[in-house]
């Protein structure tokens, strides 16, 4: 293997990066000779107590820098033999900075997460305006802001179901809802009953505590009601975990008489019913009218989960809990052992969102469902074999493939700058090989590129080393 | 028993009230008359069918309306003997408004919590001026931001510790940082040692998980180098969770010395150790220069955790934790099925607040110099006979009372409008009742009035009856 010695790559590079931290500019100096040329792939680098006293800097500047190049992908090591020159995996390069997330450069159609909604700076700015009349405060305010309890409370009673602001637990998001409750109420051996297919970070949430998990199936024609009734009754479920509305991932809508039936069912049980109405506000074509889950209850057995982060934004990170006024303040005092409170500033985001509430959700509306068009029809055109039923609402088409593992396909995606969500991910056991998650959430450009990419994924295969699913990217 | 009827009451509050919700207006109309004596105490109200029929509104709204006052105190109620005015508790009334969290209106001398810097809101512009650029990606970045993750890490470099960027994570806060690192490191019968007195909500969260919380002592004297290194061999502690920089709540600074054994300590007995350093950067008199914790570390041992709420605000819900990049990123996909990840907005103005780090840091040491010398001169005219030490930094005051029980002594200072905490919420088994925190994170003002309060409670002692300690006020 050809090698520079220290000298030579001080001189390269040049003792030149002035930008501070030293390590990142020396990293990103090396990085540029790579790409350019001017240092060819596979030739073996001086030895960081050599490069250190070239350089005149100290040994563990040296270190750092090599670790940054290591991790970028543009230096491998061997013990005992030394690090050398390499190019990173050219699916990690990123080609169109606004579709990475936290840089991996992959289109990430794992994701059913949209863009923020063009009034979100003015709905900031307005915040921002307020925040002189909570500064004095400690900052704390575990139940939520009273502002924020109200806006919440009065939508739901707007939706059908009358509720007071002492009702409402703000949360840092739904997935937190979900811990929250499932911490307070939940414990080790308990039944909970879950879909199938269902959002996968809410069994994480399950399965931490050492409860049970026990699914009923759903599909996009929607639930069986008497298969998730008989699931509850059977296992003695302690608490239900269900997404009536654009269940996520099928889309499914469960209609009036079958959640009067479940809420009904879930009392006879004596089941906790979570109600995950994260994308309730997002029908897209004329559905009949449905009530919140809340609006079936009686005796307080019916805990709804919301969320700002599909109508608006999943980086505001606030959600919220609609339950009794006595349960909601037990699950504030438990979220004070989790993360305490929620921010204030995020708070007063989203209670001046709910002042534009449906003007924002038109805009919303319009971009899915163009977005949704676009999908099925790429699909339709290039992947005719694949099978799905095109939602009333949401953001996601549940796919069944014709032949051959998501799993793989999502495998030969990554190689191919895509990253999609397989079957298996939303299943309780390995099942759900042959299904796949594809969100419309994204701009109609962005999801004919991503279809493009599993065209030449599904025609190719694998054309590298398997990168496994990246933990760091959350399927939303 | 007197009562009013149904047209009485109708005529008296008038079906007048017009803003919205009516349920709501109701019932403040209700209580404003009730506080004018235009009703009288010990009245008995309307049966809620004969008030709706009377108002023209349906029965659940007058319900909802009696509910509200009842959680307000104006409404009591006993079933078959009906419902009737009262006045609630005056420690409930609120007599200033900026004093109170949640509208309790007692002055909140059990959180150590500062207001906000000045600088607060500049930061949030420019945060919002930055937002563009993130609101078309999705909004999740489990790791935190690069933005901000550069800046803490290049803060802990100042201050003695060479880090990269990859070793941070961005958490909601430092109740979640400590949240996510037991969640992903401690199972179910480890030992995790503590000191004594702690952070009681870091407690909450061990024994959440079912493990063993063991202790150490710790006093404003500072820490046994010995005693923490035994009890850390001798039950083979997985973690133990130290605060070496002006410990919550004695003050106490670990000097380099101590640092260095500890951690030698940690390494043999291959113990993870925990630095919470949420009070690192408030030192207040001159003391010896201390390094961060990290800096004493040898194969990655010491896992940081930092936060935002002392030396800016708590009400920003941001902190962080500083490890090897590899558990940054095992941390960071733990807390997918907690959180997901921080709100953008709130990183980005905890990054606007690092490029002000010096000029905030400045006038909070000063508020806090301040309010440490009234809060101590205070005690020492009013209350001589406790004894304390005065800290150099941090924001608590832990004393020693001369006699009687502080448990006794908040319950009673609860009546006298004051809420204060009590020795054992710092302990463990209900120990250390001889003791009280006083924090002097509020403006020199406040600190008086709590002071005189705290007086008359001592003098007078319980005036009502025994309010709980509000589970909804964190002890911070």
């Amino acid at each position: 293997m050809r090698h520079l010695s220290a000298g030579q790559l001080a001189r390269l590079v040049g003792a030149g990066p002035r930008e501070r931290p030293y390590y990142r500019a020396f990293a990103d100096a090396v990085r540029a000779a790579v790409l350019d040329g001017q240092i060819p792939v596979r030739v073996r680098m001086p030895a960081e107590r050599d490069l250190a006293r070239a350089l005149g800097v100290s040994r563990t500047t040296v270190t750092a820098a090599y670790d940054l190049l290591r991790e970028r992908g543009f230096l491998e090591s061997r013990q005992g033999a030394g690090s050398w020159t390499a190019l990173p995996d050219p699916a990690l390069t990123p080609d169109n900075p606004w579709l990475a997330v936290d840089g991996d450069g992959l289109i990430q159609l794992h994701a059913a997460a949209p863009p923020a909604p063009s009034a979100l700076r003015a709905a900031m700015t307005e915040a921002v305006e307020e925040i002189p009349r909570y500064g004095m405060g400690n900052g704390y305010h575990p139940l939520g802001l009273p502002v924020l309890r109200e806006r919440i409370a009065a939508r739901y009673t707007e939706r059908g179901v009358a509720t007071r602001p002492e009702q409402i637990l703000v949360t840092t998001g739904s997935q937190h809802a979900i811990e929250v409750v499932l911490g307070a109420l939940a414990a080790p051996g308990d039944a909970i009953l879950v879909e199938s297919p269902t959002y996968p970070h809410a069994v994480d949430s399950v399965r931490r505590r050492g409860a049970r998990v026990v699914s009923t199936g759903v599909s996009a024609d929607g639930w069986h009601e008497d298969l998730v009734s008989g699931a509850m009754r059977q296992v003695g479920a302690r608490l239900a975990y269900l997404m009536p509305d654009f269940q996520n991932p099928t889309g499914a809508l469960m209609d009036d008489a079958t959640r009067s039936a479940v809420a009904a069912a879930a009392r006879r049980s004596g089941t906790l019913l979570v109600a995950d109405e994260t994308w309730a506000e997002l029908a897209l074509d004329e559905v009949p009218r449905t009530a919140p889950m809340a609006a079936f209850d009686t005796g307080g057995r019916v805990i709804s989960i919301g969320s700002a982060s599909k109508l608006w934004w999943g980086g505001l990170r606030i959600g919220w809990i609609r339950t009794t006024a006595a349960l909601a303040r037990r699950l504030a005092a438990h979220r004070a052992s989790v993360d305490i409170a929620s921010p204030v500033l995020e708070q007063l985001v989203v209670a001046a969102l709910f002042d534009r509430l449906e003007e924002t959700r038109q805009e919303r509306r319009r971009a899915l469902r163009a977005s949704r068009a676009t999908l099925v029809a790429e699909l339709r055109e290039h992947l005719p074999e694949w099978r799905f039923t095109v939602p009333p609402g949401g953001g996601t088409l549940w796919i069944r493939l014709d032949s051959g593992s998501a799993v793989s396909l999502a495998e030969a995606a990554a190689c191919h700058g895509v990253r999609i969500a397989p079957g298996p991910w939303f299943g309780l056991e390995g099942t759900l090989e042959g299904y796949l998650r594809l969100p419309f959430t994204q701009p109609p450009q962005v999801l004919r590129e991503g279809v493009a990419r599993l065209v030449t994924a599904r025609r190719l295969g694998r054309t590298g080393a398997v990168r496994a699913p990246d933990a760091l990217s959350p399927v939303v």
